[in-house]
């Protein structure tokens, strides 16, 4: 297998890593802190939108989809990881979840009419948008569990329903959701679901509130609980049709998760970075503190750990663009399991040798774990993803009686 | 080494459960939520208040100080364990971090003055209190590394220096500070520094900022960084007079290291029961999650953990009481690794099972993740106790050839 | 709860553990390696009979039974610990496996004549016993599978089938087997097992192998594979009459567990002992070796843990003392998973810290972590014993909804 | 980075598990059970030299050797991985260590007489070799402990010393040994030490044991234990001449790294396949073991970790190939550690699923744990290469300030 990028993703990362320590890296804690500080924290700051417009004139902009790009997969994977070292940069280069695999969505299954009104401008980063999928009520890993509805009355879809965890509601310039719920419970149970779009001005949609991860609801991006009453929508509101919402949420799930867990490796190099500098320049007990019990040990562990996670998530984007997203089933649940624990753990280790500056705001690692964490839950928790892999390494040893072979 | 309570401390646990049942966590998730969505919330809620005088009226009132409460060590660590199952309880119960430290400083360390000034109205719950030792510009790990000064000129001590980490610095009643700072940097390493009482309202004292922990500033209690400039107070200002700051802070966190890890273990019993209660509840894949994957297992090592670590902890004190505090050095160590990481291993067990709820305001799980995280850092991180222990374990191993044998 | 062991216990202790250093451990490794050098390795040296008048002579024998003893459970846990240091000490002492548990069986359970022809010789350590219960061709772990038969036949009872993993069968003297089997398949699941003792030259007995641990037959102790092949014995030959296999064998394992379990943390001891000696004593790259990468935090985390292992043992011994083996469940099962893991991890970092040597025949090392991790599968797999602590968990915590306090 | 092999190897791959299925696997556990049982195990079977002979008609021979078989390192890591899926194996593709290490050295810096008189019969299988480095009294891990010497006297080298763990050196075709001592104290460190050709029959000679790994001597390939006294051998003995010694080792152990790890992953699958039929077969409780517990969780882990570690192993093959052993020392020291604790951690639980089965010679688990243990302490063990890891990590980190970047 080829893990190898293309010439043009390898000069992209040489821009996008220049722009990073020109322009984002040294002014991030700054903006974060400012927006925190604001009476109402729910505003884009000035200096996002002008770091993105200077984004899009570099050309550092919608990299993430393939026709826009002509990246690959894995192509767009090593710049992932570079923009996963900040908590803004993906916005800035218009690469943000769920914009991405909104966009992914309407580029793939949207009518012309669909894109003209919502893929253009997500793509010119005019508007922002959010996906509304799980549920407060039941257990949202077993998405057969789904009550909210999408009811085919006659020329309309109705919704109604209770959602939550819908990242990026609270941001002011979000303009569309994209909902999913039951439309056919007769049906096949992959053949039950829609996805709607719905302007977030309709009538009968409603957040809440904005929930917290550990206490900070994310301004101004956020996950928004959303209620859904009564929503009536015409019938073109629907992508692809009625019953294809599996289908879809499927597809546009195996890039993202790649895009998630490539930031997360690059959130762990930058906390890697952050431990080392630390252990370097402080000194406890007449040596620097890296050089103290097993300090170092957790750096080789977490270099190792880092290497093998990254070849890992760079043979599944691999995977995606040769063979498909339904070809690289196994590796994607693989790293969607890794890549985040090891996050977790490493931006622990950087959080513990900062004594208590780590867990506060002086530094991006509390915010950085909290990300992490969430991401242990969304699309998909660890159990459920270890439990597609051990199912898939089961019916594959059923076959052969000789376990599973090198595909690298 | 008999680890019975004694029969009054098995009374007051009953009472105290029941106390906690009826009165406190029913309304705690409440009274947090109402707390937080204050436009100010540095202050105290008239329910707390309430529920104060309330354990005030049923003697539930100063538990922790054997000197009024006549208890042991090892039977204050049962009902602190039984606090730690929720949030508000020490402060309901008049037994909160760091009063109860500074609490005990004054009635072994503080003058009559000193007591009369600040003693009774603490003990009475009228006033609260900080405690000044951690600076950010220096690794606090390793104590001489402090730069704040105290400095004796005339009939003054005066203090300079910033602080952080000051714990309770943010509550509206919070009164008086112990500042720790250098005196005589010529002195042996362990007489170099004192302890100064410090009323809030000195001219000097600023408070800077409150510092969050994972993003939660945890008002109306909070850590505050605390700016000490040319602040000139009494030489009675000082506890047990100059140079006697190392021995004062030694013999104050015994006891306070109990405390902190008997709530670990109450705050891991929470966790375990949430963790079960939504593991039985709540379905998915046609089984209630508890019988889903590992999830039966996590139960277990929790139960066994917990079990082994409320052990060590209940020997710990009892040594505390029957060797003193520098006879319990081991064990207090090792509790203070121990406790700490279970707490934080099993609350993110805890959070995993409730999904995205886990990590939400809705849950007092991730606030009690940032409770147990910043205590694998206050008094002393997790890998200065390693070092203890393993220092003692090797100076130990020198003299016999044969290892440890129990004092079980 | 109190975990002190009785005056005559400590005085024992220290008996024990004098005879130890001056008899045993100076020539353990010697006896190992002559045994080892044998042609016929399944004899019993003469020094270990030597040995074992002489511990007869000093009163140190049969300690484990508290009818012979006089000791409680507790108080010989402590002595098993000591025991645990030496893979030729509890044989020493007459303590050992399975005789234990055999003689335990005969006291409780035995008629005259049983005892008097069997355990009698026991404790005189003039026999020595196997215990028959696993079989190869099931899941042992769940004993409803067991296939082995004892049927009755007018007055004879007739065992047929093939058991493995009959620790001890290897031993010279071994002259009586317990032997569990199927008696009536149509009873109470818990009623349908006998336990029969089986003269080892009964016709139809076949030791047809002996089975190696990590390619170690550990002679002359040893577990054997033993075939029954219509074997008749006389209805007297049944321990306590058909059917009560399951009741005995409940009863058995306590006692057992927590013998085997403080042994655990003998060795876990031992080598940490080892671990620290060596690490002091070599040096590379200019350091002893414990001063090096991690080794410090290894020790401190063996100490810890050894110290929570032991008193959740004692904890266990001191419930079988107060409220018998079935109010003990729990905590035998927890011990059951803990003890032994933490044995094999200690073992398995002294045997790091020793290169080569901690791998080879020159250390003790290898068949103690051979003896440890053979204890995470006898008498009961870690897994089984995780599920019980689950279950008992899962139970308590639907009475109450707090889930669990503190006993101790 | 292109981590994909040649299409010679996927074809030789094909064969070589077509050989091993046909040939190896179905006969492997009877013949090293009749190696066991016989009296002089130290002889090589009949069937192993039919299969050897077998396999070099077949053209499945001297893999390893690049100038040999025209593969690239990493073209022959896949090989080794299907190898490692047997005990026997690699010795019958004459691809067995040390001898792989020792003909690589004979070929890169062997005399042509060096070459006629052992690398020839070597590639031709007629003989095997030894390699004689570390010793008993000193830390091996740091090689200037080396206390052995390869004295230079006028025409003569002369070698004295005491060495240990000398594999292969109870092969009864076992004829050289390659013997690494110091000849000029005085020189650089690392131009001080010779390695020599040493004829096993060499007057001097002496293997004074065969060493055992938990209590298995291995045989007839084994670990020994060799003096060396006043052993005189003409200058031509030395290879490369005097004081290369640590630049032969240096290359040596770059390939033969690769070779270690590929066969431990091939261990683990081989485990991991063990472990699923056993928990398919098996069943408890009226469940498969493989759907208890969390028995599912471990298979999935087992896999996501098999690929991850095979992934960096054929990363360090591809750098070695492309830059060098130089240019893939960090990542030669992050798979020494991984793949052998990977191995062992895999093999352990499949062990576990098992039961007793698991440690006895009934499965060839007991001696792959044996395997891939012994591999955590040769050519270095765990803690050196993670110090080494964490050393290129912190030279790197100060220089640019943002860590590492991916090269993959």
């Amino acid at each position: 297998m080829d893990l190898t990028p293309s010439a043009r993703a390898v000069t992209l990362l040489a821009q996008l890593r220049s722009f990073m320590d020109t322009h984002i890296l040294p002014v991030e804690a700054d903006l974060l802190a400012r927006q925190r500080r604001l009476d109402d924290p729910w505003v884009e700051l000035p200096e996002i939108a002008a770091l993105k417009a200077k984004a899009q004139a570099a050309g550092l902009w919608n990299l993430f989809l393939p026709s826009v790009s002509g990246l690959s997969v894995l192509d767009y994977a090593t710049l992932a990881e570079q923009m996963g070292w900040s908590h803004i940069a993906p916005e800035v280069f218009n690469c943000n979840a769920p914009d991405t695999g909104n966009m992914e969505v309407l580029e793939r299954y949207g009518s012309e009419a669909q894109k003209a009104r919502w893929l253009d401008p997500l793509l010119r980063g005019e508007i922002r948008s959010a996906f509304c999928m799980t549920e407060p009520e039941v257990a949202s890993s077993d998405a057969t569990n789904m009550r909210a509805t999408a009811r085919i009355e006659g020329d309309e879809v109705v919704l109604d329903g209770l959602k939550w965890w819908s990242t990026g509601v609270g941001h002011p310039r979000c303009k569309v959701l994209i909902f999913m719920g039951l439309t056919d419970p007769d049906a096949h149970r992959h053949s039950r679901h829609s996805m709607v779009l719905v302007p977030m001005d309709s009538p009968g949609v409603k957040v809440e509130r904005m929930l917290t991860v550990f206490g900070d609801a994310d301004p101004p991006y956020g996950h928004g609980q959303v209620r859904f009453t009564d929503v009536r929508l015409p019938l073109d509101a629907l992508i692809a049709g009625p019953g294809r919402g599996f289908e879809i949420a499927q597809g546009r799930l195996g890039p993202g998760r790649i895009h998630h867990c490539m930031r997360c490796i690059g959130a762990s190099e930058r906390a890697l970075s952050l431990l080392i500098t630390r252990g370097q320049d402080r000194v406890a007990f007449g040596k620097p503190l890296i050089n103290l019990g097993g300090n170092r040990d957790i750096v080789a562990n977490a270099r190792i750990d880092i290497e093998m996670a990254r070849l890992l998530v760079l043979k599944a984007a691999r995977l995606i663009d040769t063979v498909g997203v339904f070809g690289a089933m196994t590796e994607i649940s693989a790293i969607k399991v890794v890549a985040p624990n090891l996050a977790c753990r490493i931006i622990d280790q950087a959080m513990q040798i900062h004594g208590g500056a780590g867990l506060s705001e002086d530094l991006p690692l509390a915010a950085m774990y909290a990300g992490a964490r969430i991401l242990r839950l969304a699309d998909g928790p660890d159990e459920v993803h270890r439990g597609l892999v051990a199912r898939w390494e089961l019916l594959k040893h059923g076959d052969t009686g000789r376990g599973s072979v090198s595909k690298a």
